[in-house]
């Protein structure tokens, strides 16, 4: 297999306002807060990070950005997730050479197991996920999304159908994915997948300890639930 | 091959109680500090996270949660890892629908060893695990667990049966495991590991430095066991 | 599959030399801060960690070092990733036994596509990357660097060439990579992506909390674009 | 494929007994620092955690632990690695049942390419590495040591064989390890391999910010070895 990859310049400027343009398009979408914030000494809440990793093409482009869960925090001051975190996609239309209509942009958030479905694609794997926005409510069935990735002679085709039957609208975007980008959406969701399910928040923290006395005696391990 | 994925509406108040719920089950089982802990100025000591990884069929529930290892303080300030950590299964019945009960829950804390047999598995590979907890006391035999993988169509049937002979009961739980969802267990358990046997605490801290002078001539690199 | 390794044994303090040089080779190009600066007291922004990965052959030597993304930060706090980060390659012809000249060095700084690319590949795989570091600017075309990676027995060769045409010169590397230094480039490499993706700063903060009440009945959990 | 795992039970105070003895064995070969240490007031540079992957079998135990890279302080306050890490193997022959004798352990410190060597295995490879601690010296041969990793039905033999032509002395270790535990050694040792060769030291520091303005055109990205 030979790849050929194209890279494109643009200004320090172009750049500046791109992310700009980024940061108004995920503002009321996604976002995660930087571990900066954590050390801080002053620890702005507000302090957010876009890192969307962008794919453009022809005729559409598709970000990806993890989007963490939410806690709810107990009298205890134990917390539990009170809503998993997701791999938000955003797809926009082309509206020019290199240029997107973020306005125009459509949103699709991969659950933790859509995360998984999409990790576990083989080359030939398809995989087709369907959301409505509105299930089980009264507006059951007035917006339908659905996302398909299926395989081509180089990676996948990313693609997603929003069916709003209220607006009587129905708009489609597709992005050819490249096996090189395929593989960085794999590897980075792999990454996020612990991160949005709440399992980074393994502590390192080290217990109050306890004096232990010397051997030349080794012994294997116990395990037992019941003194869990 | 083609998957599809359903999902299912409900409040936030009913995710409320499903978490609150799940917090009722684990308190006794399973918890991890939350590393906010380590930076807060408080440092509460009574902070946790819950953060269990849940799957809801027609007959069962599984839920997966992280278990830390504990340490022992020596006297030098040093610690030993007292007992590791486990990846701790949570089997609910269900009693109606998408209702489970998590009174009658069985657990099963899976091994740093067991884990690696899980995420070693191939898709026609099954595996088996038994479990004593009383193993090689006077109550042996008193208790008998076995967890079962095995593959199907599209994944994996996760079984544990729970035999107790002294209580004369056998509970018997069956969850169909998604080749998406054992795809979020495998990278979650293989993400979970190195935290259960305790190598996450690798150090970011930089040594005391020397001084080095200039030089334009490379070298490889020399390794020694006895120097070290 | 037998695969036999080689040692190199080098003073200390040809140990030293060999990494300021690499120090005085890798200021020009790549280095990242040390997490230790987060939680010094002093937090000198001046320190710097200096990690290639490096395989010394016959001909020429190749090393390995991460590169972060940069940052912009707005008004409101945010920060908006400015330019990625890359994996920067470092060429050196040898001009010795073992001695390598980093003052004939090429770079080359693998995107995070070309990242995906590289980690992508298969035993059998090859791929060959094109820089023009001058396109789309009056000085294109005037220098061409061409990476190439290609399987052979055991492992692959990474080669680059640079060919400066204003120069009229034109400079080759080939490194023989063993499938075990492969095996180090693919895993460090899948380590550093979402590094250089800036998608580490996922956060370990914990939300305000809410209290919530509890409940015996368990619900699955709800995913909507509309509501984030 | 079916796999059976056996538990063996011991008492807390053995246990203890265990790891102090694992201490004891591992203070002049292994250990590195908790982050705890980080970020705790006091900061003891003293503490140590250990937290050995240890494999208990008939005739020989075999532990693993990683081994932190050293580093070297510049003037200008910069850090380059001075040795890169390992990971430490210790074997320790039986002396009885589930006793093991860690006075006569022998050390095999597997490096960062036999690391890769290691993880890049099939389940039909096999690996032989050999070391001289001091080759290139007067002592050059001395001491040879050479590590062998062989499939089997189930998994893997591990085995040293140390020979010391002064003393006259040969010793040989063999464990049978499964594909489970072989698991989680590989899934472990990707995940020490960037610790090891100080990758992991990458900062989640936010540069100073700088104002940007906003746009609703989007540009790709650009990519310049020169600029960096």
């Amino acid at each position: 297999m030979m790849k050929l990859l194209r890279l494109f310049s643009s200004s320090r400027n172009q750049l500046s306002k791109r992310h700009s343009l980024s940061l108004d398009a995920f503002t009321q979408s996604t976002s995660f807060s930087t571990a900066r914030q954590n050390f801080s000494a002053k620890g702005r809440i507000g302090d957010k990070v876009y890192a969307p990793f962008s794919i453009y093409k022809g005729k559409a482009a598709l970000s990806l950005t993890p989007v963490l869960p939410t806690f709810t925090k107990l009298d205890s001051g134990s917390l539990v997730v009170d809503r998993r975190g997701s791999v938000m996609l955003k797809f926009m239309p082309a509206i020019g050479e290199r240029k997107y209509d973020s306005e125009k942009r459509q949103l699709f958030a991969l659950s933790v197991t859509e995360v998984g479905s999409l990790i576990s694609l083989g080359p030939k794997d398809s995989c087709e996920l369907f959301h409505d926005p509105s299930m089980q409510s009264s507006k059951s069935g007035e917006v339908r999304k659905s996302l398909s990735i299926k395989p081509h002679a180089d990676g996948y085709f990313i693609s997603l159908t929003v069916v709003n039957n209220l607006l009587k609208t129905r708009e489609s975007f597709s992005v050819p994915v490249t096996t090189a980008e395929f593989a960085v959406i794999k590897t980075a969701c792999s990454f996020a997948l612990p991160h949005i399910m709440g399992w980074d928040k393994l502590t390192n923290e080290v217990p109050r300890g306890i004096e232990v006395h010397e051997s030349k005696m080794v012994e294997p391990q116990l395990l037992d639930e019941w003194e869990r």
